[in-house]
């Protein structure tokens, strides 16, 4: 049985379970003040080639959606999304849980676009409604979609001049940042919004993401919610010890995203070439594919995957990789539809 | 250096690491629905005795009381808890921003007691306060003190003809049933209130907690606020590989809470018969002693501890004893001071 | 200057003034415990023919939707709304800022029907979603419109049928029940729907709606949550003299309403037969009227109104009446255009 | 019978309802942007001998202090107050619904003082606690006090030299100033605190209080919040009609406070004179007094008036005057004792 379903199914890579080991005789202080998470810290900090940003380690990815959204903000202001945004659609209403509203823009992909931006800002132009404060995008989108410099360039400047911050939800930043579509670098993100993350989870981790703060009005304090938020682990150390192990290896961060592109590809194009049309363009690790009734239950009887509702009457295919898949997985697969 | 400083310094048991490193090349479902958990609820049922409870995996101990007490609550409801409580002082007002007031006793211990609770509960007689409708306490309770089974039946009953539930913080309540005090087994714990949680961080658990709901009332679409409070991690197996490794040993829950209370016992007599007077009675794994300024120095050049303020003009020193304290740790802290 | 801007630019009706008047001398007990409170609750529930509903009364209409929409509800649960809803778009975030999350539908019109009501809550089946538990509707609507019985009992049956409530927006029910188009009467609304409440500011109060539950579940400490979200006022009888001179006339909550439709309907023939085409069909109070620039100019002339942005390449006027609108203000506006 | 209930109990000044009556003509812009309200702003800022402060009218006192400590926070900043405060236990949990924690101190008496502020300020030094960033005092408190400039200046200063707010609670601010131990007027309130409100309800107004927001700090979108809190009323105008009433007359806000401080001074001492103890200090327009269960059953005879408990095994009655409390009504009442 072929395995594709998500990219968080595995326990994670073995290199941060032989860190973890290696670490079971040690004392280590709690909530963060380790030298494991010092290190992860500093490590970080010069992959992004900026000392001047905060770093904290986020159990998961609603907590630092919920975080890096939270910080900052007073009571009437409120965020900006498309509609098919995590935040909106799958977290169980985890950013209004925290009072604050999500204005929501509906896109023909899952993408935001300065016109799209620009358009919904408009109507908040009285005091009837929320204040836009921080505006969300994630990358890779909900569809796998990958943003390019310039799209993100554009958003980012029209939340400089209108005073709003522009948050990135990087639970896929590694798959974003491994794409060929992808006109920029792990260094340039804390150059291009106001505070993101890098996905840990969904990149070989047992869980953590680490949510990176860069502009310095949305530092204050931040650990006091965190605690707050219930996303201050007492074992802090446990996700320094894997940041570090991650970061303390050149291009470590992004050697198994870099992996799962390349086998996302092989697979697109096998799709192709066998006469599968995909649902959308392909961009990094997920791939979507259009499947009739009775492709769906064949593929089902060789390989796990998730069907996400139908487009043009089609059925569509999820399929994801991720830093484990091997070329045999592709291949064998490929062979047997 | 001796190391007394807490219960979640270390990266947790070898069974636990070694369940892990088992599971490497397996894959799982997501989000808990995964076999490794559903096998950890069952053992965990076995275990209490009741079948008839919902068991859900935290990842901290802030998130379970967030959880455990936002469960089932309207806006209007409130929370009594003496003011020593963890969710008064020490969670960043978790509590509070999900919108719930924690309406607090002061107790002269860490306690609360059937005659504070009735005292309090008479002054909620109006539509211009909150309504009381859970009560907190924790067991042990922040002072490391141990519920007997009356006090606790006492409150609960009080609850229960008063339209109130009662919510039980188990961060340590592995210790509290291996307290020699302890005149219940975990298997009573169902019976005894609503809800509560069996503590994983402080009992050698990488991270976790599992908590347990009793009253139907509570149980309705608790996984959605779980997954809106940020706590459903993505990979819940790892919770439950580690629960299913303590809960699948018989007393497995229990056996690294039994070393730690005997090395704290030792610990304490220790103290006694050198002459030191302890802050309060000793019940559980932690151990407060009175230290003179001059003490706290030379103790500090051996042990890492924790300070807790003064009482009676002394400085309380704080010492807590763990699954991993080992006979020579304390015989060899004793010997030194 | 002819005035048609909005139902609540006027202090109120005359024999408010007066009723106020009468009663300088008085004291009365605070928070709607005074007699007169009492007997305005009485004769609404007469005028409702249903004894077993709570009412309670509420200082704005923002208030009316947060108090009827949030009590009752736990922390997981949403509304779901068309996203033209007054509380989606007009209230600054007043829900969400309860931590409770509207769940939009994109609506032709300004109405919910059963088949949208189906079509979005079959979205709702994993753990990943907020747990719809209230429907909201506005009667009328946003655009004016007059909900009939089928298409709110649709609803209601539904919500029965799905362990939803129903929650009407009454803050112009008045001008639905005024309208030809309505075949339902004030005493049949305890039957359509959980909890509404009968507009004061917009139908001839200084302030002030009625909130009525008629859900026996969602009325437990209802003033409790009333007191915590500011809407419980002091001087509580003076909505309660307003409400209960209002009701202790036959008829005497409809009576504005009923002239103000005719108002309506006559501006609204003249417009037609002028040549003007209506932006939405005529339904109640409020006349949406097709302008070119050139008659948006020439009307602000003579008359003050809202513009409420562009319809098919035309801007769009609002007229609304009111209970103090002549038959001279419709007619010599409708002369001078 | 005799009232002494409370300062909320009729309906309003006299002026005040004529002021309404001459305006039942006009036509006014809804939500604050009518010239009525434009007028009492400026008229209040002459008052105050200050133009750069945002005045805002809210309907209530609990709206007032929601809105006043709300706005300009962050979700992990919190409030200190007394345990007696308005906010701790008269209004429901209304702050804390906002996600806002009330940290609070015990007092001896209804007032905060410099040394308790710091020593519990002390606390706040980890990241597992909340970041205290307004203080909330009330002036009269709920015991009656008035607080002398010394005192709040000191709690002024800290809270400036510490990244700390300070909010006053003027339900009765007219009633301190009122006092003759007040040693300040109306026109330095503005460099007493950042931000502060001058209570209508219980000054003889139908509703209201005027919001007063000296720090640019909390000016940012205030609307916008106080719309969120359902504190926006649609026909703001009849506040702004209230206030310009109160405010256009010399010395037109202390008239109705001067007067009951004078009736209350008269009870005080006629209390006195005939041999009953009060309870604590007379201060302001709340006279408490010691009584036996004989004399509660006697007084209640011939007045109305509330029992605050016990102090000292005596009964506490508190006697409230207001600006109608006549002459007659003091000696006749003493007469019949």
């Amino acid at each position: 049985m072929y395995f594709f379903v998500n990219d968080y199914n595995d326990i994670g890579r073995k290199d941060i379970l032989q860190a973890l080991l290696n670490a079971q005789d040690e004392y280590n202080l709690g909530y963060g003040f380790d030298s494991h998470s010092e290190n992860a810290r500093n490590l970080i900090k010069k992959a992004l080639k900026n000392d001047n940003v905060d770093i904290h380690f986020i159990p998961g990815g609603t907590g630092a959606n919920v975080l890096g959204l939270a910080c900052g903000m007073n009571q009437q202001d409120s965020i900006i999304s498309v509609s098919t945004g995590h935040i909106e659609g799958h977290e169980a209403g985890s950013i209004e849980a925290t009072g604050l509203k999500i204005e929501t823009i509906n896109s023909d992909n899952g993408k935001l676009s300065l016109e799209l931006l620009e358009e919904k800002y408009s109507h908040f132009n009285s005091e009837y409604v929320t204040v836009p404060k921080k505006v969300y995008i994630s990358n890779t989108t909900e569809l796998g979609e990958v943003y390019i410099r310039d799209e993100i360039e554009e958003i980012y400047d029209f939340c400089k001049s209108h005073d709003m911050y522009l948050f990135m939800d990087g639970a896929r930043i590694a798959h974003a940042l491994a794409s060929e579509k992808c006109d920029y670098t792990l260094s340039d993100l804390s150059n291009l919004c106001d505070i993101f993350y890098l996905g840990g989870t969904k990149n070989g981790l047992l869980y953590g993401e680490a949510l990176v703060i860069v502009n310095n009005e949305l530092k204050r304090n931040f650990i006091n919610l965190q605690k707050q938020k219930s996303s201050l682990m007492a074992k802090g150390f446990v996700s320094g010890i894997m940041f570090e192990t991650v970061f303390s290896k050149e291009n470590g961060y992004l050697e198994g995203a870099t992996h799962a592109y390349k086998m996302a590809k092989k697979l697109a194009e096998g799709f192709t070439s066998n006469g599968y049309e995909l649902a959308y363009p392909f961009e990094s690790n997920q791939v979507f594919v259009k499947l009739s009734d009775e492709e769906v239950d064949s593929f089902q009887k060789i390989a796990k995957f998730e069907l996400m509702g139908k487009r043009d009457n089609n059925n569509v295919g999820r399929f994801v990789s991720t830093y484990r898949t091997s070329n045999s997985d592709i291949e064998g697969f490929l062979e047997e539809i």
